[in-house]
């Protein structure tokens, strides 16, 4: 029987977003499974099998599907296992070998894993921005900050599958502590949580300046984002220093892998407009002048909801 | 006839080094072609088809040479071009087609180019510490900082040709200026010119201290080097310094690119003594828990005289 159907899974800390894609990446048919109540990970795959199951045979597409791509928070190509992700309940300071086990609960259907960055980059080079790029690096601007590196069409992956963790170079010497434990990491500073971290400091420290911000108690990256399409300074001003703190950094990164563009994506990259220009500005100054004004700095076109089903589903094409 | 062999040239500021080499990685003849007198590039091109005829016709080879391997400072292996090469009195401030001018000078035998720390990942890779190792990072501690980058046994070129300027990023945010007229390099640090530079500035930060470098006008690298041996407190402060630096940058590559390990090569590594314990502790330091203690510092194992001929020389196979 023809198998012209993937399934993309995305798991977050949340919940797992799973659908059916067919070749021109068309989400078919989708559902959400709550992926933060089990505490051991086969009852969270016996969850996940029983979902994409139902999800198949209500589309009427049992047998037409022919492997599964996921993409997940640690989650490794080479190994298929997810490796101690503290985000995920089933999953911490533990090594969970989740392509082999969602296999077996498939009835044997193949599984592609690779983590959240990665599957968002290949779904951007497939469907979205990236079309037609070969050289670029992804950029996930969401709870965390992610990377996806993208060379020659392939993603990189490294000698253990692990390559692109841009969100843990540091940023900042000295700096903030981050969620991995060491200081001053990208994610530390422009991740949603770090805009908000650099809210309340700049609250702090400007205590005479007025901000809307000030009326706001457990300030969010939105909080920042909506006070700053109203016009407030202070909000601005946290976009400007984020931005150039991304920008600076992603000169570094340009040093390295000479990429044509360096694409964002997640939540924050939704500030696009009082982003843009101070990346823009401190990568050029950062950069030497072979690649001045010359890499481009490009949003995801996908719609948010699509993409990381997008993403993960293209890993299965290759299955 | 059967030609099984090949020419590789490392072009730097004072000498070209030219060698014919076999399949077994071994230099049959070599010699040097002062490269810092020539002001144009069809002289300087001249002359090193010159050398290269005779060194084939004095071994006897003429006609057994089947391609020519070149690494020189900004060469461009996509374009066959040396792009605005401060360091080469014929290529500043202008593109030289290099590849194809020696070609034609050459009779048409072909030619390919690459930054001269490529050639050394080549080299490295295919006779020397990097042998079975598919994914490295090449560092030269030279003159300057180059770096050659190594994914999957395949240099990394980028998009443009120019990737692997890991000499250019930044590890001292607002440090001091470096000769690509950018601020805080790595290269501004931890080349032979930065460690002279840090000699200078720790000699004038620690006035009432003695050391063997107060007896040195015009201190350089090498000085340190001597007198660390000869068990100076300043000059392994020194090193530690850069070893430091080093290691803290070292993180961050491996964040990117995930390599199994880092070569270091180039007059500074001989100082491997004072600088392998520094730096793997501050890379350590400074790594996500997944890499921790898991990443090799390689000091190159190839003789400098010949590593550079030999890395220029493997590009010529494939040729």
């Amino acid at each position: 029987m023809e198998q012209p159907y993937v399934l993309g899974i995305d798991i977050g800390g949340q919940t797992a977003k799973c659908g059916i894609v067919n070749a021109r990446g068309e989400v078919l048919a989708q559902t959400i499974l709550v992926s933060n109540t089990q505490t051991d990970a086969q009852s969270f795959i016996d969850a996940l099998a029983s979902t994409l199951k139902k999800l198949m045979s209500d589309a009427g597409l049992d047998g037409q599907v022919r492997g599964i791509g996921v993409g997940a928070p640690n989650g490794n190509y080479y190994t298929g296992e997810i490796k101690d992700a503290p985000n995920l309940t089933w999953a911490r300071a533990k090594n969970v070998p989740f392509a082999k086990m969602l296999s077996e609960a498939m009835d044997g259907m193949p599984v592609a894993l690779t983590n959240d960055a990665n599957a968002a980059a290949v779904g951007e080079m497939t469907y979205g921005a990236a079309r037609g790029i070969k050289d670029f690096i992804m950029i996930t601007l969401g709870t965390g900050v992610g990377s996806g590196i993208v060379i020659g069409g392939n993603v990189l992956y490294g000698h253990d599958g692990f390559a692109g963790e841009l969100g843990h170079t540091c940023a900042v010497r000295g700096g903030r502590v981050c969620g991995c434990g060491k200081q001053g990491c990208l994610e530390a500073y422009c991740s949603a949580i770090g805009v908000a971290r650099t809210a309340v400091e700049w609250l702090e420290q400007h205590p005479d300046e007025s901000s809307l911000l000030r009326l706001r108690e457990n300030i969010t990256s939105k909080d920042v984002f909506e006070a700053a399409k109203a016009g407030d300074k202070a909000a601005q001003e946290i976009f400007d220093f984020t931005g150039n703190l991304l920008g600076r950094s992603f000169a570094d990164f340009i040093a390295f892998s000479a990429p044509e563009a360096i694409v964002l994506f997640g939540g924050l990259a939704r500030a696009k407009e009082f982003l843009y220009e101070p990346i823009v500005k401190a990568m050029n100054d950062n950069l030497l002048a072979i690649w001045k004004d010359k890499v481009k700095i490009l949003f995801s076109s996908l719609s948010e909801s699509d993409a990381a089903i997008l993403g993960a589903s293209a890993l299965a094409w290759n299955l």
